[in-house]
């Protein structure tokens, strides 16, 4: 089964007050990150507001980008579930308005076992054709993935990558070693890309690719080229973008900032407040600072 | 407005395995807890796996709750989201189907601040016009509740009550001291009922109120009747029940021991694992020995 | 072999800039808190900052205390450490400075199995033949014991007590549950004293009352006569001292109330801050409060 | 002021059951790790069970390590106190012992403010004119240093790197970004070393170099002559063994590595158990596996 490689941006999911999708502006987004150079499409991710949306607002969302990538690269959905029957239902649909792959990400209450973690993601797997990449967010859900799980997953034939956003780098030399080049693995925000890739990955999905696809792209370039210390030189500064993720509200952040870039993407869906204005400062002055930098 | 007193259980949600609600064992269960001297009903708490089912299967819940209580005792339905818009449908939606109050919780993904958790549950009793129990949960959710919020949110009319279901008991003190009178207290199973009781409390919502609903509602009486010394007697026996449910999935658990006890709720829903052999073995020594207790 | 009951106040331990230990200003304060009827003295509890304090400091203030108490109460000392040879000669030291039980304390930095702690404990109480008093508090300490190490431990002889300083009061009463009789529980200020007491409680030791030793004792006895809606009623009005002893640093708001007081107990040991000056008009105005309670 | 640089081990501290170091075999091993090429030593970092010596076994470790280096490499000791005082006092010995460097560790047991945290830290670079390399852990410590107060006091002229032992890398950008080259960073045993090095890192201190002297001598100079992707394919092996130290207790794991190694370093400090058999041979096939990997 093949995997997903390169600079794959977190979309954001652009809502009106209303709650119905601007699906007009996500288009917008998607034919500019294409025409940057970006890898793939990636609706419904942590950045895309998951766990926010209503099943008929994600369902705009993932025809809109399928309808936006027009097969030029391909669109990596998110499912996001607390029950297996919903995550295979999302996960068919998906595949249904054609999506490439499926990002799986499991939603948890009350605390589970590694057995009822596998069949979770198998029964995924199970429900569809398509390759499907694992994501963990240690920081925000109440599930993680342990590295033997991992391993048992990286042998069913369509679990072909994990994403996995904690910040313990170490952990992805480990999936690496444990899973003996059965399971790909893509850098986080929370991770430095260029080590990531130094240490074997295979690219990233992350929410700052929204606002700097151009520059991402070239940073991969040069990992792809081995390039190690220049590509080192430009990640020390697209780092800072990384840090102002982190400091704020990752949907609030990445939607400011395509906000500030001209985008007409709004603002998270409440309670989550907008980004507040010590925080556009921050990121206005950042992004001032990238655009200094040759993306050539 | 009117509060809520007295023994509520958490009722569980029975569902098939091709998800329909089992109604009718839904109905049989609130007949026996009626019938055992409960003083309200709330379906869709954290032992109704509110996070685990769809909004058509809630509809089914509630409906059938309000239904077989058929006024006889208040029904607090749980209304739970991410987002204001949905937890504000959610109550409309709860409240139209005949529902006396509201449990409102919230779920959250990225943190969220004090302003915004704050608005959230403005909105859901400015939504209703029934009175609404808050309900905070920091084991198992993403946000908590600070003592400053619950004081503000006291100030609102149809906000009356909180279940905290922290281990925290001293925190319920000093949630009575800072409201003044303008918050009622109600136990969940993590704390001991006879404690928060002598200290101002008013009842409790709890899941193991459905398998020994008889035993608590004696329990309720000492307390109403000041005999102290009695309460605890009782109560140190009761313990160990939530003793056992503490140490399993909550839903498994009380899914589990309402199975032994002839009511055919089936499973949690999946990926949770039912309440395994020895925890079946476990609750069904508990359960004997709260037999033996004199319930009149 | 006979146990502890009743208001034992933990112990600030005053200590100059210099490093010397005001034995003078301790000597003052054992002998009014003897006069105010409590029953028994710990200095190098969490509140005397036993993790701040040299050998000899401890010493000092050790055989300070105990020829204060002058065997009209019992002295009950903190023995605190990682290692268990350390833990068992500043055991022997204390008892034989006159120490009349020992309030045991495992310090760690790697993790340890139940095994490994419940040996600690073991060594300590085999060393001494004085009753030792097991301490536990999860928010500070980088090990917890588990019930079922607790449990093993109340099978020995001369281990005859344990405060818990979780503010988890429903384990007080799960602990109770699995040790049958052999275990006393004291309660500490993190719970609510006159629940633990009606939960079977018997006493508890605490930096609160250092400030309030009337009003402490007043309580214990209203407990002791099961007069438990009076007991309430004082509790609640005492509960917000142990509130600003939660938001502040423990030994900074107990030397900072002390010194409000008249006591010359000075600050906590750098680089701990003293108490700011927020806290002292907060804490003043609490104990402005607790002066018009009658304590007779 | 200058800094170090390059693979520096994470000594153990042998001690006999009656207390007393085990000098001769420190020395031994000593010399053993210069003779492989290392760049310095540190004796008493976590490794070395800082937490668990007395200060007469700590002064002993500290003494045959700088006599066994012989001005050959430089010796960085560890420094670890709750109190400023305590920090001052050994940071003086540790020098007027011939010692390097200091690698500053701050202990605590109620929280601090940053402010707190940086008088700490500033006080013991203010009493020593040595160079003075910072240490966090949160994994095991009960505070963590800010960005804020790392930048802070990378303005002082003698506090010249940091070692942090979060398993956070990018943390690590984030700090160098910061800092502007005031700032040296050294990697822990939880990070991997190559891609430290390539992000800027000057080096590594950490247990494991202990038992792979020269592997990990040979990592750092391919790292210096910038051959990452070599550096990387032989990382990629030796991260085995880190792997195996984060499973198990760290001085543990290495005193244990040593001992198969036929150094008499014998068991940590009781109540932490010594390497358990199934560690042990985990260890020794991990072991095997670096001795075919060529060192030269």
């Amino acid at each position: 089964m093949h995997s997903f490689k390169g600079v794959i941006p977190y979309l954001v999911s652009p809502v009106n007050d209303d709650g119905t999708v601007r699906a007009e502006v996500l288009a917008t987004l998607c034919e500019d990150l294409i025409g940057a150079g970006v890898h793939g499409l990636t609706p419904l991710g942590s950045t895309g507001e998951f766990a926010y949306l209503s099943y008929t607002q994600k369902v705009t969302v993932v025809a809109a980008t399928v309808k936006a990538a027009a097969r030029r690269v391909p669109v990596i959905a998110g499912v996001a579930a607390t029950t297996t029957a919903d995550a295979v239902r999302q996960a068919k649909e998906w595949v249904g308005l054609g999506c490439d792959g499926i990002l799986a990400i499991l939603e948890a209450f009350f605390p589970l076992q590694d057995e009822n973690i596998y069949s979770y993601f198998r029964a995924i797997a199970e429900a569809v054709q398509v390759p499907i990449v694992l994501y963990t967010n240690p920081s925000f859900q109440r599930s993680d993935l342990s590295i033997g799980v991992i391993q048992r997953l990286s042998q069913i034939d369509n679990i072909v990558a994990i994403k996995d956003a904690s910040s313990n780098t170490g952990r992805l030399l480990s999936i690496m070693n444990a899973c003996g080049g059965k399971m790909d693995v893509l850098s986080a925000s929370a991770h430095i890309p260029a080590c990531v890739m130094l240490a074997g990955g295979k690219g990233w999905m992350a929410g700052p690719a929204c606002v700097i696809p151009r520059l991402s792209v070239k940073l991969y370039n040069l990992c792809l080229d081995r390039k190690w210390d220049a590509a080192m030189e430009l990640q020390r500064h697209l780092w800072r973008l990384n840090q102002a993720f982190a400091r704020y509200n990752l949907a609030a952040c990445i939607k400011g900032g395509l906000t500030l870039q001209g985008y007409n993407v709004g603002d998270p869906l409440p309670p989550q407040p907008p980004l507040a204005e010590e925080g556009r400062k921050d990121l206005k002055q950042i992004l001032a600072t990238m655009d200094q930098i040759n993306c050539d």
